[in-house]
């Protein structure tokens, strides 16, 4: 007897006592991990319906469009969900020059060295500013 | 005045209310994204201090070494923090056929179609089984 969750062809999000799912957004071209971020059940609508990036911000706890305030947006090329349904990766294109609001490419941009104990210091790698974030986003 | 969180070069995870912080674990030599899981404090620790990937299970509320039931571990090739540190991504050397308890390769093994409303029928994609997950985990 197989899992419909997991082997089933129903769109069902296990959404979090938050009401959230994972999100995962790559490049479509390069494959390269932009972003980490999540989607509730609307923000997860409002993308497959439009195609375009909508998340759901934890800090701000407001739905929020990927690039309404940057203009760096998502356009959605393919989306997938993971086998029990907690998790979606969607590969875009990214419209501008970064997905990150530290104004680089990609949020991840720091190595952690392996095999180590105690304290440990992050290394800088691709790691470049593509963007000067105090020019994009609104002043408040 | 730069944030110590994104520009410093401190590990300082910021683990959400259950003490966890979001893992991405992607195929390093293909780049294919593999799996999305949960590190607490001490899987986070094990994984850096040993270079193969721990886990924290949501449902089962347990430290987890991948692969310790299947065999299938995970060789951590390069880690990453991303910017606010809520999430880190691993770039892995996948031992055996795959990284699914379900008998795939990866997890996301069904696409979201797009510019639909309604209930979302899922597409199988890259779906094939590479091992038989009853013959290789334990059975209770």
């Amino acid at each position: 007897m197989s899992d419909p969750i997991e082997e089933g062809l129903l769109l069902a999000p296990k959404f979090d006592a938050d009401g959230l799912v994972t999100c995962v957004a790559t490049d479509a071209k390069s494959g390269e991990l932009l972003m980490v971020a999540h989607m509730n059940a609307e923000a997860l609508k409002r993308t497959v319906e439009s195609g375009e990036a909508w998340y759901f911000s934890r800090s701000r706890k407001a739905l929020w469009k990927k690039g309404e305030s940057s203009g760096h947006t998502q356009r959605v090329i393919e989306m997938r969900v993971d086998c029990d349904q907690d998790a979606v990766w969607i590969k875009v294109e990214q419209h501008g020059p970064g997905a990150c609001h530290t104004g680089r490419r990609s949020c991840f941009y720091r190595v952690v060295p392996l095999k180590q104990t105690g304290a440990v210091a992050l290394q800088f790698r691709d790691a470049e500013k593509t963007f000067d974030p105090s020019a994009v986003y609104d002043k408040k």
